[in-house]
């Protein structure tokens, strides 16, 4: 009999694959879940309890939020990556590095085949398949929900045909979490037109008022959440926790997938969106105009081809390296502001900040340079512009 | 005697310049003040007494916002700029305008010299001596405030001993206004690390609860608010004072000058946040990928040229092309919904919305293509990762 | 019955197509061939009979030339598209237009199907197909030879068995000839290590010695070589002409497949390769430092996206928008000096030379600005870095 | 009395310096001359005499070529760097290093100033004065040529004056030498339409025929010559040798200078185009669709900084980090053909060659994927396309 590994999730799709895989295709099943951070220690056990139940072989939880943050969570906040200037990639990092544990934990079992329950209409079956078979394209990748279409009606029914009674209530939302993010889907997200309500968030607000956070970057990464050094995983949890309550970091990606059609989902991601946008207050203090720009291009295609499942492309090591190298300098402590419903920053102390360095201030009187200077780099720095006009004799009016 | 054209605003440093340039140059010195839609008719008024009071030859009141929206705002709209993700060029944009007008009056009354009240330490000096030098090589440019370094103490001593008994108070912030936002300076941005207070804000917080408006947009611009057609810069005034009422559009910019020193400046801009913002939402669902993509960056660099005074570079001409014919499809309605200190979007409508269009749902059943498609998509999509990984024998761990 | 449209070039995969395509599948053909410039007369009247002879309904002759230099070969001049600075889009450009064409043709005699040639491990496949399915999606696409994946000897053995007694002697190198270009495929271009012999090439050196010819254009447009005015493609095949008794204009392209392999093609193109390097040069001399940046930005991407098929995104147009608003100003004259296999740019003249225009000399003694302008300006230029460097403590060794 | 050192190079301006600043500014004045390449040692004792002839206090020839080619060199390299796609940098990357020598020196000896040579309307004022403001700022910058505003005559008469009778010839050519190539500045180069005599050239064809040679590259840099191992700064002038006996590698460079005006440069250069051209085929071989694209644009942005004296932004090092990375696939050998005055590339081998690893061949039948797979890939690649047409209803005409 045929080893297969299933990236399990304990829904219906994935225990609709874990029973169809052994009844029809004759496999043994292996199931195991990936934890990106989304799910506690009750939910894991009770995943794994219905696996057994569904006669999953062997079910393992790989906990790797430390390996994720440190192979792709930390480049997308070196990178400011926020697909569309919005998302911060919630989902479809976590994707990719689920489907590479899963192919790692399949050859360590000596599996030959790789199972996933993703349909044939989104992003996550190209996240999956792209690493499956660049990793191991020797197995062989089996996807009984995109081939079959089935309905979940069809797939309850089917089920209770092999005998599992358990209740498969249809949430309103769907709803995917991990420590980069939670999204969100639903019947208003199918549309163009409507928003989520605000009862479709995981978190509720719970403060009000102003509650001043201090958020420790060293060489770019999250090392200290007012003043109490962790590792950063730790921080992002934490300052999560502290944010969520203000209901913060809620919004709609709107985004070309990967198969060309437009989509459309909901997220909350107070921790991401606020690490973000306040590593890169903190990087414009202490970056260059040209590193700001090139890490802006960077950063976004980076972004880019994560989302759309490219992480082994060649190049994405390289941003890696640029993007890297940038952070030497990216040490600071931002303040933020959090408010119900959003945050402001403050502003940021830095050795390295270049603002205020002992050279002219801006605006105000300087002593760097005199008038005759600035009069003479003006007049050189309009050169080409005279020239152009004067040659072509260009009017304004 | 030669007559000089002053750029001149009312405050002390022009007030300065006006008196300097008659009594110590000897010039007649004939003043404009260029009117971005930050003075109102009380304020040009008053101006205007003040100008001939000190001595000017003529002054002149020139409003340019019609002429400043067509030729300037509609593509920082199209182009959804603003600059290091923050600030929509409230000052920049304007001053390259007022200089170019100060010029052209300066042009039909046959002066022979210009000036400006501009320090030797900002962004502004340049943006006016880029634009005089281009258009007018031929006539003198007089700065004496950047020339003469004088302290605010120092001017109006002069001016006292001058006759003139206007009583100069200095503001606790300096405020720059115009139709497109305006800018607030204060002890709190000559640092890096503190927030601008609540009330250094033109606007204060008048409203609760949430507001609904809904933004129209015609090819790429604001037609109409509410379902209530106008042009549209009298749109963004009427959006403006709507959202001003719930002092949304408050941030701090912090940015690398075209001198190279860090700057930072708080501003206001209430319109022009939502309108960019309800215009990318748009964008989104009518564009295709690499419209947006290219959008983004031609956006970017035509953002930070204006920002640096080189509107007159002939690379600026071809972006706008670029992006106006990005725009022929940006039709449609978006929804915004205004709430104390911020604002979110709705969503949008549009007949060319690409989501929805009866191809395949995101995420959802597929019916315009089969999981053999899907498949056989990802399998090549993925031949140049493969063949890499296989060359090159990759490990992942 | 139902009529099909067979893009038909007369060679022997295409004259499989059109008997299979009756014999088996019943279909009406009737075979289109668009001549983008590749077939003269004789040869088209030659294609035509053999059409007829293997049971063609009706063959067309369309000749695009122009209409293909108008839509395509124009903004491959703007935009100076060299992919992987070495191939003009030869073979990719034209396919894209043969496609277009076809549908057109297509629509106009209602047909319910299209049909090409092409296999399933290239290009071409995409290029057709994308066209056809995006232009006509109600229309079938059929490809015999990309599914029946047939040898040339089974091709070859149907048509005899099918009473086809032409012989179709296999020619050592695979010739593709249009109006920009003549692409050449042997057994040399299938490794990595081989140049194509000499003799592959189709033209060959017939001078020796150097001849000048000067190239006038007009808004980026070739309007007149050696000073005689005709319309672009008659100069282009003018110019082709000349050069090619120099053998010029051979070369070996080396790029990334759309199917995600590595191909390689030699190709001959002495008019496209010395029209864009001599209208390259013109527009050093009369463009802007960023014009000319961004022109190669998009000048790029659009033939990549072109080359891959992709014509019909629709940022193409608003990138031809941006490159025709760059050309106002490329007007002048090129000498161009042809020699054995090679030639040299002697330089141009232009009205609109941004060199020698009364400005400072480069590297001589400058009379638009003085010592002092020269060192403000560099003092200011180097702010940033100096401001860098000491907040840093960087230490250069 | 205070000690300035002076950037020595044996010609008329930088003897009037060296005469001026101890004659008429009582410097005690020590010269250095910082060899890249190229002066051979005969030359530098000349030099070395005349200096001393003339007043210098102390002089030094400091031979850093293989350490610019390590800081250097090596990502011109790398990153295939032709400014405005033709021109290697011959003259600005050296110049940079020169400059920071000299400060380096400088410092060494406790000098209190630094003096070059160049005048106030070129490059090279910038790329001295920026490196020394930026390394040095402490140090006074002494720039006679610049600020006096001489000519020729004058200053051999001054020399003359103070007793120096060293006979002045001008060269109707200035040549600038170094091992990344030789500028050619003459009449011609002043005017936009004339080509550099042959003669103009320091290389003169000596070979006919055609020679292969071939190139072995290591992770980027050049390792063998024809299977002859060596440091690559030896491999870079053994190629030059070969290459330039065909006089192969001049043109004309045209380029916006740093002051904003138009400049042009005849260079010869075999060496340095053949490396690149033929590091960029083996490129082409072993890197990924977008390494390939990522290394153009911060290739070419590294080459504009470079050669605008900006090698100091922090940028630069992020680049440099980023082109070192994509070069761990980049070994293999590449094979020349040199012949009369151009060469061309036959091919490349490497382990690491992307084609013919055993997957589809191009245009050949494939087996890797299958008819099916291929057309389930361009209709899932062409939705948005197919879209954006039926949304949009667009005509193709």
């Amino acid at each position: 009999m045929k080893t297969i590994v299933l990236a399990y999730s304990g829904g219906l799709d994935t225990s609709y694959c874990l029973t169809y895989l052994q009844k029809e295709l004759h496999y043994e099943v292996h199931t195991v879940l990936v934890n990106t951070g989304g799910f506690d220690a009750a939910e894991l056990e009770a995943i794994q309890e219905r696996a057994l139940a569904l006669g999953s072989a062997k079910h393992t939880n790989l906990d790797i939020v430390d390996h994720y943050y440190e192979k792709a969570i930390k480049y997308l906040v070196y990178g400011n990556v926020l697909k569309n200037n919005t998302y911060p990639l919630s989902v479809s990092a976590e994707r990719v590095f689920q489907a590479i544990e899963t192919v790692k934990y399949a050859k360590s079992i000596g599996a030959s085949a790789l199972a996933h329950g993703s349909t044939g209409a989104g992003n996550d079956q190209i996240r999956f398949d792209l690493i499956f078979q660049t990793i191991a394209p020797e197995m062989e990748i089996v996807t009984p929900i995109r081939d079959l279409k089935l309905s979940r009606q069809e797939e309850m029914q089917y089920l209770q045909n092999n005998g599992v009674e358990y209740s498969w209530e249809k949430a309103q939302y769907s709803i995917n979490k991990g420590i980069w993010g939670t999204s969100v889907g639903g019947k208003e997200t199918l549309v163009s037109n409507l928003p989520l309500p605000d009862a479709a968030y995981p978190s509720q607000l719970q403060k009000e008022g102003t509650e001043k956070v201090t958020l420790q970057f060293e060489k770019g990464e999250l090392t200290a959440i007012n003043g109490v050094s962790d590792k950063p995983t730790a921080n992002i949890t934490k300052l999560e926790k502290l944010a969520s309550a203000y209901a913060i970091g809620r919004d709609i990606h709107v985004g070309d997938t990967i198969i060309g059609i437009k989509g459309r989902v909901g997220f909350e991601a107070a921790a991401p969106i606020i690490i973000i946008k306040a590593h890169h207050l903190l990087e414009k203090h202490v970056l260059g105009k040209w590193q700001q720009y090139w890490k802006e291009q960077l950063g976004n295609w980076y972004g880019m081809l994560f989302h759309e499942g490219q992480f082994l492309d060649p190049v994405m090591r390289n941003i890696e390296s640029f993007l890297e190298d940038t952070q030497k300098t990216v040490t600071g402590t931002v303040t933020v502001s959090l408010k119900p419903y959003h945050f402001s920053l403050d502003g940021i102390t830095s050795a390295h900040d270049l603002m205020n360095s002992g050279f002219g201030q801006y605006g105000e009187t300087n002593n760097a340079w005199s008038a005759e200077d600035a009069k003479g780099f003006i007049k050189i720095l309009g050169n080409a512009q005279a020239i152009y006009s004067h040659v072509n004799d260009i009017s304004y009016d």
